[in-house]
Parts: C-alpha cells; sequence; structure tokens
C-alpha cells in the first residue's frame, strides 16, 4: 500500500512548475491556479516531513523535538504565515481551526478506523493519551476565554482584546515548551511512543538514513517552494471558493486543511495498520496540539512583525464549538487507550457533521465580528 | 417485588375501553382524557416490550437486535409519529428530549441508586459502558451543530436547516447501524450484557417462552392500541397542560417522557437489584442511544412523507443543554465500570434540577423559534 | 519548609489592631484599609482551621465531618455573610465563584505541581476523586442551569428565578449530606484520604492535640476577629479595586479568594510534598465542593433571613464558563487517580488564562444583569 500511495504523491511534483506557469499566464484563473497549487503542495508537503525525520534522528531527541515542533507543521504555518501577511486573518484562524479538527477527528479517525478493521482491539499508553488530551483542553480553553470575552466586553472590551490574546498565548506557548520538557526530558519513559518515531521508516527499503547535508538543502528547497505556493493558494482561495459555491470558511476549514496536513494522515494510517497506535495518536494528536499551543501563538506573536495589524484569538463560535466538540470526543475516546473501528467511526462520523455545518453555513455568518449572536430583532 | 409491580401494570389496562368511551362521549374534556390515556399506555408498552423480547428470543440474536432496535421505543415512536402527522414538531422534539434524558438520569439513576443500596459496589462491562457514552456524546452533537447553525446563520441560513438536519439524520442513523454491527456481529464477545437479556425473564415462573404467533399478535394488537392512545393523547396534551398549570414543553418533556419509558423503568431497577448492572445500563444507557441515533433520524426522514412539512433537528437551546448535560455526567459516571448509591443519587439530582427548570421556563421560551437568545434591548 | 512558613503567618496577626486602628482613624483610606485587613484575615484564617481539626480529632469522624462541613470554609462563609448582609450580591457570588475555582486550579494545581517536582509520578484513590469530580459537575449543573433559564426566559421568567434558586439549593444540600453520609458512614473505607486528616499534624512537633476548651475558644475568637475583618474588608472592596485599577469582580475572584483560601493552600501544599495527594486532593477539590454544595445553598436560605432580599443563583456568564471550564479540566485530570507536574502546570495555565479574562474585563460585563449577550445593534 505504501509503495502505491507514494510513487503517487511524488508524481504530483509536477503540479510545482504548472501552478508556477499558470500563475504567471492566467493570473485570473483562480479557481484553475488553485487546484494546482493545492497538489503541488501535497508532495512537498511530504518531502517537508521527511526532511525534518532524518534531521532529528541526526541531531539528537532534545533538538530534534524542537525541529519536529517547528517543521512538523510547517506547511501549515507557512500558508498561515502568507495569509497573516495579506492580513486575512480570518483565512489563519480558519487554517489553524481546521488543522486541529482535521487532525484529532479525520486523520485520528481515519487511522482508529483502518487500524482497527484488521485490529479487533488496538492499545496505546493511556498515560500518555491523557496527558495528551489534558492539553488539547487547554488549547480549546485558550480559544473558548477569547471568545466568551469578546462575547461579554462587548464594545467597552475590544480595545484589550489584543492584550488578551498576547498574555493567552505567552501561557499557551509556556505550556508547549512545558510539555517538550516532560515528554523529551523529564518523563521521557512514560511518552515512548513518540521515541520510536524514525523506527517506522529505518526498517523500510528506500528509506535509508539521510546524509546531514541532504536533509538540510531538502528542507530548504521544500520550505521555499511551499512558502511560494501557498501564496499563491492564499491568493487565490476566496475566488476558488465562490467559484465552487463553497464559503471561505469551508475552504480554509477543511480544504485547506486537509491538504496541509496530507503527510500525517498517509503516515498515521499507515503505521495504525502496522498496530502502533501510540505513533498514530502521537502524530494525529499531537499534532493538533503543536498547531494549537505553539503555530497559533507564533503568528499572534508574527502579527505584531509581519502582518498590517495585530492578530487576536477570536475564532468565530463556529469555530470555537467544533473545536471544543472535537476536542471533548477525543478525550472521551482515548481516556482508556484502547480503540476498536467502531470509536474511529464515531470521530469521523464527528468530523462530517461539523463538515456538513461548515458548508452549509452563509458567508456573513463566518467571520469572527458575528462573535456576538444575532439578537431577536434579526431573527424573528 | 415483581409480582406486586406487574399485577397493579395490567390492571390499568382497564383504562383503554375507559379512554375509547372518554374520547367519544367528552371529546372536549382534555384534562380526564389525557390522564386516561397516560394510564392505559403504561400496561400497553409493557406487553409490547414482552412481546418484542419474545420474537427476538426466537429470531436469533442479529435479527432480535434489529427487531428491539425498532420495537424496543415503538411506544416512544408512535407516539411521535402521531405528534408528527399534526405537525407538532416541538411535542416531537420533547418526547425525544424527554426521552433521551428521562433514561440516562431518571431510569439510569433509579437503578443505580436502588441497586446501590442493596449492593455496596456494582460493577458493569467498563469497554461497553465508553462506547455507549461515545455514541450518546455523538448523539448531543447531533443537537448541538444545528442548534449552533441556527443561533449563527440567522435568518441566512434558515432555508438550508432542513438540508443540514437530513444530511446529519444519515450520518446519525449509519452510525446506530454501525453501532448494532460492532456489538451483534464483529465484537459482540465485548458487549455481553446484552446477549444476557432473555435469560432475566426466562428463569422466573410466568414467563415461559412465547410462541410465534402469540408474539405477532401481541405485538400487533399492543401496537395499534398504543397508536390510537397515542393520537387521542397528543390531541389532549396541550389542553391538559394548562389545565394542570404546565407548559407543554415540561409536559411533553418530563410527564409523556416517563409514560413512554415506563417498561424499561420497571424491567432496569429489577435487574439493577439483581446486581446485574450491564444489563440495566444497556437498557437505559442503549434505549437513550436507540432515541436518539434512530428514532430521531427516524422521525426526520418520515416527516417527508407524514407530516404537513419536513421536521429539522432545531432542539430548543434548554432541550439542548439537558440533553449536553446529562450525557456528560452519564458520560463522567460510567466511565470506570463501577456504580455505588451517590452515583444513582446524583444522576437524579442533575434530572430533578433540569425538571425544576422545565417547570418555571415560561411558555413562549419553550420553543425552537427562541432558539436565539433575547438581545439587551429586551432584557435591560 | 513547614517552620518557615508557619510563622510568618502568625506575625501578620499584628494587622489585625492596625486594621482596628485604621478602620476607626482613617475610614476613607480604603486601599489602606483592604490590604491591611487582607493580612489579618491570613493568619486568622489558619487558626480557625486548626481549632476545627483539633474539635473534629475529638469529637469522632462523623460529627467532625460537620464540623469541618461548617467552619472548613468559614473564613469564606463569614465574608459572603458580610456581603450578603448588605445586599451585595456579585460580591457574594464572586467570592464563591473565586474560592470553586482557586480551590481547584490554584490549589490543586500547586500541589500537584509541587508534589510532581519531587515525586515523578503521585497517586491517589481514583474511586474518590471520581465521586469527586461528579459532585463537582453537580455544582456546575447547579451554576449553568439558572443562567441557562434566566438567558432564554427573559423578562417572563424574571419572577420566578428566586423558586428556581430556591429550590436547586435545597437539592444542592440534600446531595451534600449525602455525599457526607457515603464517605463518612456507608462507603468510608473507599475514601480513606480524608480520615487520615488529622495524622499529618499529629505527628510533627509543635501540634499536639489541644484541650477542648482552647479548641472552643481559638474557634470562637478566631471566628470573630474574621467577621469583623470581613465586614471591614467588603467595605473597603469596592474602593481598593478602583484604586488599583482592577474590577470588583476581579477583585472578589481573584484576590479575596486567595486570603480566603490561604490555609487550604499552604496545608494542600505540604502534604502534596509528603506524596500524601489524596488528602492534598480532598483538601482542595472537598473545599470546592464544600462551597458550590453546602456554603451556596446556604447563602441561598441565609439572604431570606438576613439581605435586604432573596439572592438567587444567577451567576455573571464568565463566571459560569469559568466554573464549567475548571470542573471540566479537574474531572480530566483526576480521573485516572496519578498525577504529575506538567499536569499541575495545566491547572495552574488554565487558572492564568481565567484569571487574565478577569482582570481584563470591564466592569460593565461583570455584573449578573448582563447574562444575556449583547445583540448585533449594540456590537456593530
Amino acid at each position: 500500500m505504501k509503495r502505491l500511495l507514494k510513487p503517487s504523491l511524488d508524481w504530483l511534483l509536477i503540479f510545482v512548475p504548472i501552478t508556477i506557469g499558470l500563475h504567471y499566464a492566467f493570473p485570473d484563473n483562480h479557481t484553475l491556479i488553485f487546484v494546482c497549487a493545492c497538489l503541488a503542495i501535497l508532495p512537498l508537503a511530504g518531502w517537508l516531513g521527511h526532511a525534518t525525520e532524518h534531521l532529528a534522528a541526526r541531531t539528537g531527541e532534545a533538538v530534534g523535538g524542537l525541529l519536529n515542533a517547528t517543521f512538523g507543521n510547517a506547511a501549515e504555518l507557512i500558508i498561515a504565515l502568507a495569509a497573516l501577511n495579506r492580513g486575512l486573518h480570518d483565512v489563519v484562524k480558519a487554517s489553524l481551526t481546521g488543522s486541529i479538527i482535521g487532525n484529532i477527528l479525520l486523520v485520528a479517525g481515519l487511522s482508529v478506523f483502518a487500524g482497527g478493521l484488521k485490529h479487533k482491539v488496538q492499545k496505546f499508553n493511556p498515560v500518555n493519551a491523557r496527558v495528551q488530551a489534558t492539553l488539547l483542553s487547554l488549547a480549546a480553553i485558550g480559544l473558548i476565554v477569547p471568545a466568551v470575552f469578546h462575547w461579554l466586553a462587548g464594545p467597552a472590551g475590544l480595545a484589550r482584546e489584543g492584550a488578551l490574546a498576547l498574555e493567552i498565548s505567552v501561557v499557551l506557548m509556556l505550556l508547549y515548551f512545558a510539555s517538550l520538557l516532560f515528554s523529551l526530558h523529564t518523563h521521557k519513559n512514560l511518552v515512548r511512543g513518540v521515541a520510536s518515531h524514525e523506527e517506522v521508516h529505518a526498517g523500510e527499503p528506500g528509506h535509508k538514513s539521510w546524509s546531514f547535508a541532504r536533509s538540510i538543502v531538502t528542507l530548504l528547497v521544500a520550505t521555499g517552494l511551499i512558502a511560494w505556493t501557498s501564496e499563491v493558494l492564499v491568493g487565490s482561495v476566496e475566488s476558488a471558493a465562490h467559484s465552487f459555491g463553497m464559503t471561505s470558511l469551508f475552504v480554509g476549514v477543511v480544504v485547506v486543511a486537509i491538504i496541509g496536513n496530507a503527510a500525517e494522515h498517509s503516515t498515521a494510517i499507515l503505521v495504525a495498520l502496522k498496530n502502533r497506535m501510540d505513533l498514530s495518536m502521537s502524530i494525529a494528536v499531537g499534532s493538533s496540539i503543536q498547531i494549537a499551543l505553539f503555530v497559533a501563538p507564533l503568528l499572534v506573536f508574527a502579527s505584531y512583525v509581519l502582518g498590517p495589524r495585530p492578530m487576536d484569538l477570536l475564532f468565530t463560535p463556529v469555530e470555537v464549538v467544533a473545536v471544543v466538540l472535537a476536542v471533548a470526543v477525543t478525550a472521551q475516546f482515548s481516556s482508556d487507550g484502547e480503540s476498536n473501528w467502531l470509536e474511529g467511526a464515531m470521530l469521523l462520523a464527528v468530523y462530517v457533521i461539523l463538515g456538513i455545518a461548515f458548508y452549509f453555513l452563509p458567508e456573513a455568518a463566518g467571520h469572527a465580528g458575528t462573535a456576538a449572536p444575532p439578537g431577536p430583532g434579526t431573527v424573528h
């Protein structure tokens, strides 16, 4: 199965030059550019992931952990920075939301479902699962509190939302570093699944360890191409969304998120089929934690340097609800350290229900400014 | 205790002809008709349950499971169809809400409390309990998402709420069949409690296995009488509610739900006293799951054929909150596979608190149309 | 460490006469009076706690449990009664909220964090932890339901909120007594941690058992001084808050709560360092349960006798959200009966995030009357 998946992904590299060509030849054909940019990012994200892994294998666990943290979600980060630079905060937030729920519902759901079809009951380390679930809850709280604040404080609180976001971001990122310290240093024996990340590829043909130079060059080239393609992607997302009859919120939360996380998808499912649930869960759930506790705060900090104006942490209510529901279901499912196919189906069902809601939600309701619900005057 | 309970229930059959008589002689005496119809349904629901069980025992586990799914909550389903036919969607939804929270708070609470008074600590299969808790969470999400959608989308989203409800219903029902497949086929050894359903009655005097013909005839007669009595009940519910000083929401959620689930109540408590907590939990919680993942979607589908207009899944906010709280408490209580009387008392306390809120809630706030909260203009 | 902490607390007794002097000499210097009253309550709360413990050790477990229930949170109760007497319901509720979240996030968080730095993994009785978590959930439901009721019922429901609060209070207090019966009588073997409360001090130098007379006299003197100081504190809280640039909600929820719970803080951390997590959790979480299920209902009852008007249970939305998030995180963290420093850090992070939100929230949004969210007319 791996041999089938891999070649097909690398074939998609052809879309990198195609996207470049289209961008200059037909700058107004947004829909075609969007589709090609999406297809071009898929294999690039895969190569970025490989380069990071090989580099991490060479630099030792501690530095490798940090590299994973910074480059593991590099595709999402770069897409988000490109949108941030244009001041498209709604797109940034939609891609964060989409990554969080996509990883814990779609990636974890597919992994648990596929693994469960092959293995009756799959076990994973419950201590690690619970620590991850609690970190996810903290991430959810980091989204709930600004939304509730906005909702309650009203106009009087608007001026303080930037400071609130900044301080919450500091707390979230501190806790992210604390969790790295926990899993890489003080309690590394408790969370063994993560350490065996490299073994998976090491034992397979065609995956010999890369040289340091090759890893660095691949990393830089892939990052550069993703950065450029992301710029093009973000520039075309709104027009493309409309031509498909989709809202930009749906495209950001569902379409872009699936593309940005394509590498995690295939790896997590493959290792689940091999009954390595600890690794599978740590890729899926760990990726969501990185996005929420590291990437999101980083983007808030970056917005003070890069963007036209500082970004806050005010997500749309539907995004907050989606993240809270996804986190709650994941916490419930993972607490016992066992999984079966029905639990995978349930995670997927929640993802589909949320996706349906995002699809049907009118464009106007998908902006953070509508965090205050409509009063009776507008509804009745 | 059983001998005391059973005869008294069958005596209530006298109210079937009384209700028929009243309905034709005094069609305007809604309060008396409502009370008599309630009393008439109690024994009929019991006979319907017995017939289903005996039929299930004859047809084998797989078909029996489906029969239980379709007829186990037949009384609620018929009451709901009668209301659906008249376009009383609020009554339908109130009875669904009432069945869900009534089963997991009142029925499970009484069972755990009564069983816990007799047995210090009662154990049940934690794997099964967790699967059921996750299914309940999915059911809750199926209610939360349409309510949040309505709240956020505002007038622009009204036209899409029907499609949203229809698609979510498909997801919920697919997952219900997946859960049947899981517990009756792929993982039937994990969820043994359900299989011992028949044993309980089999070992008792006066509960010899019925013939196929007797089961079918009882099923048809009981179903027919319940259908007719439900029509009468639904026709009188609003007038009766007002004459008792109750809102129709309270009558639907609390009174009708207790009547429709009377059969489950007595069985679940009796088996809890015999320390068969797996069976007791599977009757109480399983019934809620059936209602939420099978009956509710079925009613949405049926509304396209039967009713004057399609029904959506938009419940009143207080119903959504009640179901979410009930599901959260049940998930928390059942995750460890152990119960004691205090946990039963806590479930009952949550039911009483919710019941008080439903009782005091003004009539106007009990309609789904008020899902948008009052703005400051109306409150201050 | 204990010897360092204890003497410093007793030195603060000097602030009792200082506060008395200031109150009469400079009645308008609210800020100085507030600070001195805070410092004076710290050692008094400690002595009140010691006296209760010694008394409980003499009277046997059953009566001791009740004494702990009534006097264990006596400082908070007296502060609240002083505020109730002046009709400052917002202050009363803020101090209840602050005690609940302060105990389960700050006290438990510091205990788990400090204990976790010294001991790699700390274990506690999971059955007891789950019973406590479920009681906390009930407490949260007791806050959610009145808030949702107010939000939905609108003006039509205002008249019934008093009755709703009264009936919910009865349910909560009944369940509190049920939980005492459970842990002191029917299931006392299951919840052993509580019983070893006295041992901690018994084995330490300078903590010989007090005579009955000494306990009673200390109890009465400390109670009297706290009562008087609380009156002064409550009288100065609003002016002091403004001079510090803080809202009265922030002062009530964060500052007053930390002061009122200072005694629990030091004890819970000290026993966590000694790896007695059962006792530490029972002090922190048990104290929150007492506040929510015993003190809050008691204050509702008391408001019919003492205050200018009856108090309801309608907390501000931000308080409800804070309690719900705190309860959810605590339930998640404690369900496995194990703790480590990262979990302590996560509880503290949630406390800090909530504290930031309370700090930035404008004064106007901190009143219960704004439970209805602003409509679009005011925001857009």
